[in-house]
């Protein structure tokens, strides 16, 4: 999010077209004080958008599970996310790129069932190099694995991209006590990792890819692109239960996401993660990743990095 | 919240006296994003707040846990929402009573160590007695136990009321499909019933009043009065773990809440508790706390039900 | 149920009676291929009912809990079941006393929404002093904590007396395994003791009762006689989770249900408790309990067990 | 089960050939009131027997887990079972093919280690094709995921086919709570779908076909079948933890089981799965299956089914 | 244990009296290898023991349930014990009091249940007041919550003393990582508060003290201590699961523990507990308790607190 | 361990080479009183080191959770362990083979994070042939699944190879109630079993080896060599969930560890496995690995195991 003058930004809301700067949420809307909302957030590699009907078709996903309905169609979504693109392009060259979001409430009314009136919004930002600048690709970012606990797929299944996240926040409380400015990893209450605040986790072991499966996480759009990278690279990826000694002993550590798609990280709960540096399959993954968007991703971190 | 002028109310929005109506929440808020807001909410007997320090007590508990500052202490808040409830009295002849909400955002940044400028809101509505009608209090509500659980408290504990609340939306269309317009009842990962969303749960087994102790609930201020009322009667009380046994075989079973005190259920998951009807001590209690307050709690009801 | 020759006793079957050797289940009786039945159990001291109500009051809860409709209520099914009693007193004398059981299946069909004629059977036979004889009143029975759990209340309540009751079977014999011919104590899925297989489980501290709460048992009526017997007799009883920790280690430790009433446990996974011997308190409880019922119980056990 | 006249049936009870009508159940039997049996059932398609020896060892393992000794061995129960349909043949064309059911009780006796006579019977009805009739193939039959879990493999591993079922009654009874006439879907106690009441589950996923592994379920001959067939039709097979999101979200769901082989399911707890159509995997499944017993499947229903 | 010349203390060790620093274990004792060994600790005051016996039951109990025969019994053992007191007291003056260490291993053979030899060590210490200093009295120790949990009972009850505690020391090394030098508090697998390494927790909310039931925790002789002195002066004393809320959110917290009785905590989890300052509770029962062993606790831990 | 002269072999202790009757564990030290320490073992094939560089890596890995430095380097630890077998080298032929243990402690210290100075052991003892004798070859090992569960990962994960392992001794203690002398077979929290007290165990179904994943046991280096041999034999292997019920029902059953390699199991919990004896996989695996090390394994136990 950080630090953008978001009236320049023109956004999508409830079928208009307004400078961000002015979307505002009424506080009886179930969005804000139910957390019944649903979201998704996609970027542009060079100004073109990235994965964008994967990502629309899982924010569906996300609404047919909580019954929230849009008035729109996975395909109007699409055609007004795309525009949101071009309205703002002229903004692009300053900041790099840009993140897309849309999130959806279920309305107003007091009863679920009888909600009237979704929210829907789609905007757009610059991606946020401040919170993953490039130092942390040359020497990795730091992890600390909390005892906050990801929700039970029996509260609401955390492939389901909500807003209700107040565990999130504890756990980035609760890491920043560990190793200050360390990015949280969550567990289930069954003691294997699940993911972070909005972040997928990878470890590598005698050279397999391994990823918690899909069974508390967010089913990560670029986890996926990893899932598609390693196999174009020949590198084996398995969908496991993992625990803290598996990070703690692997050979590597990274994180994917949207925005930075491929985070090493080389200290997990003070732990020093091998050697101390980042791995090589990271680095192979980012350069893999960078050719299909025509784009070096690393390059524009460091050239968009605070100074 | 029901259908009211929400323009012709005055509300405390950080710093500032505005109807409420023009209160809009910025979605680059946390409150909005990320669910990272607490909340209360009072009630007014006859135009007087009712255990005001409590509501707002337990407010300051929910962000010490959550450690965020709302840069207002205790008796600040209790003033402003005092002064709420006067700024806004010309309007409690037309709807019978009041409820104050107080909420808190961790304001704007996109780590929660560093977030600055919280939200403040503290506002007044009606009481909606459209969700509890007289109805309810003459033949009792129906209740559903559903399969979604309250977040375990090693996610977030359910004693801190706060808006990440997706389980208590999909609860409730669960429950509606159970029985149509049911209340639902939460359990826990253990099997044992929790509470609604927004409500405790009791129920009387051979004269003892049987209710969860607080381990994942809310410790909610009627269900304390409830406790305090019945030590008044003579009755006595047990908190201890329900099953839905518990429930179904009770003598009779009602709901706490602060817009609404008590109500009694005599439904639960499509089985009638006992004769059906709605039972002695529901209306004791009921009796009891119209007298504390000075003022006939269901003949309110009944007056302001929708006909 | 022990060698008895169950054409001499009468029993009412579907508003008949008939000798209990001609009562017979049609296997398409959802009784039997689906465990879809609840039960109960009585006995008599001198010919006499003991506690009828508190019995079949809880087979109705049982009955509400499962949506069995009997077609009969409880005044009804005391009266049938005292009329049985009535009926087969000419053998009283030379069996001691009577054991009653109720059963009652769901009926027939393949859906349990649409089930019809319920099996309705009350049935007497005399008590089965073989299973508990006079020596292990004298020196104690021997106890094995099995592997094999209670059902969780998210399965089917404990509180539910059925017939679906494999579980049982399965921790007989592993008991069996532990200790020759002990009886089982099972667990629930938390590490706590729950009951037997047809028995609750008491423990003495420092002179205080203890005994598992009804969370995850049968709210045995004897375990509820022991209760009113120890608040005559001053001792104080708690119900709480008890780990086998707290049973290996207790001063005293016995059983209790309807046909052996109170029996000393002096070995618990083939470790001695306390010096091996059974307990005082056991002792105090089965005197008083004979003096409310005016007949020596264990005298009883001794003029009945086989030679 | 459905109604039919038994007394034209001829059964195997105990060693001897007698019209099922007549077969009847000791309630001293430990098979009914203890639910101390386990049991099997069998088609035949055109009259022929399908995957005998499958189900046949499957009941051996049952017993073997239950220690329940037949004093049959297998190639004993396949032959009497062959014979069973034998018997019945002449009574195949009027109701289009048969189910044979095998079950065993551990007999009599108050101790399990000690019981004796176990009760065999191996009889033959009519498939029961009212309960899945040929609408349910046309337009897709109704699921509802219920709060009732399956059996924790720590009480009685669902792997042991058996007939202490109270927990799949209950289950029936929350369905038809929340979609009049649906058939349940259990969980097990970490929050992952497991299996109906006497049917497995599957979802295709991006033309994968994914079913919960057999921790917490009957390992289905059926479901077995269905690996066979999709590894026939180059159709990829995951097994794994499957959560309600994933059955919500799927392209298609279908049951399998004896009986009616492949079921399509197009609403599952009142959400539209997909378009709400039966999906092609599912028909494809049956065609491949109709191709191997040499009976076009979803013809024979259609001829059946009641009008 | 600090630093102290172990080699002018008498120790017992297997049937000698030798220096304390000639005592030297085996590494083929199980105690070693295998974590084979139970313990027990007390303290003098004024060099007179306290509470020895419930010390030394509390060792039998541990030794019991790990079926470790030490072929001496209760009154052997506290003789042993006091006649190591009597044998160090002329080093009483210069330390202040004593530590007295009871351990008893099983002894040597591959197999537990032939194991023989049992290794038996009494042996004095000093009390560690640096690892306590008059400091923490004075402003109050911190505390952590770790992610690292209590031994679940269903793996070794924490009730039984015993050196099997490589958890105790990763929660040890985490409550260093969130708090440097903090003591750690554990939870159980439920998400309740359990105990530290070597000391109970308590906690005061509205004037009650609440404490965990002994369920997952060691059943501290100083825990029963406070709830001998909190009767005393008329504090109400509550044993119920608490969560990680109800200590931030408490009026005043502590621990207890043998060596330093009552340590009040006044920050967990880096959250200040109420204005950070010890509570009144935890003074008025170290007076009491100063009180009833005739010596002011807190002025010996300042007189020999390390400067 | 057995009976061997511990005289007469030479150990590396903290930098010494001596007797290892000489080598003595101070009291003090955390590794006796904390059970805070890590080991390793290998064996000797041959009088060569098998495998040592994946047992010391899988040390290391311990010491790196538990965050112990040792103050010696992988590639030092395999020099003194290889040097510790040339100086005994000697008794090679009088007792078949060695078995190397390696063993780390925390050393010194109140406080895990400035604990000083680790205890360093390696020592050499003869293959303890009496445990596992030649009987158990030819005609299976006995196991019971035991009511002790392993430790949690939440505790302590079982992949970290340490000396606090009470539960492993009431594990064996329970498994001998069940079956005399039967080896144990644990469980996690969740039914599913894992491994034995120093072993893994491996079922084969249908020709498929199938083994519990390393979710909750350590990552045996036999296990992994018997992955290396399955591949070679073209033999299928699966890491899956399994429960007692896998076990019961296998075709064959076997353990794997490094002083006995593979040992056929032919009884569980009183069930004999299949026909009672061992199975062809097992006795293929132990003449593969026969092979690989150049010396009939069955045979050496034959040679070496008491008349």
């Amino acid at each position: 999010m950080g630090n953008y003058d978001s009236s320049k930004y023109i956004a999508y809301f409830n079928g208009e077209w307004i400078p961000y700067s002015e979307v505002r949420i009424d506080p009886l809307d179930r969005g804000f004080f139910l957390g019944d909302s649903v979201f998704e957030v996609e970027r542009t590699f060079n100004g073109k958008s990235f994965k964008m009907r994967e990502h629309i078709e899982r924010l569906y996903r996300s609404l047919s599970f909580a019954r929230i309905d849009s008035k729109i169609d996975v395909q109007e979504m699409i055609d007004i996310s795309e525009e949101a693109i071009d309205k703002n392009l002229h903004l692009l060259e300053e900041v790099g790129d840009f993140l897309i979001h849309q999130f959806i409430t279920r309305g107003f009314g007091r009863r679920a069932a009888a909600a009237v009136n979704p929210t829907v919004c789609v905007r757009i930002n610059p991606i946020d190099f401040e919170r993953y600048p490039i130092e942390k690709y040359y020497s990795g970012g730091h992890c600390a694995i909390t005892s906050i606990l990801s929700y039970s797929n029996e509260s609401i299944d955390p492939k389901v991209k909500n807003y209700s996240r107040m565990n999130f926040n504890l756990a980035e409380l609760e890491a920043n006590d560990i190793d200050e400015g360390s990015y949280p990893i969550l567990k289930d209450q069954f003691g294997n990792i699940t993911e972070g605040i909005g972040y997928n986790v990878f470890i590598v072991t005698d050279g397999v890819l391994r990823t918690p499966s899909d069974k508390s996480i967010l089913q990560g759009v670029s986890r996926s692109m990893v899932f598609d990278l390693a196999d174009q690279l020949n590198i084996k990826v398995l969908q496991e239960d993992l625990q803290p000694y598996d990070v703690y002993t692997a050979d590597e550590v990274f994180m994917t996401s949207t925005p930075f798609c491929v985070l090493p990280i080389t200290v997990v709960d003070n732990r020093k993660i091998k050697d101390g540096n980042p791995g090589p399959i990271a680095n192979q993954l980012l350069a893999a990743w960078s050719e299909v968007v025509g784009l070096d991703i690393v390059d524009q971190v460091a050239k968009f990095s605070p100074k």
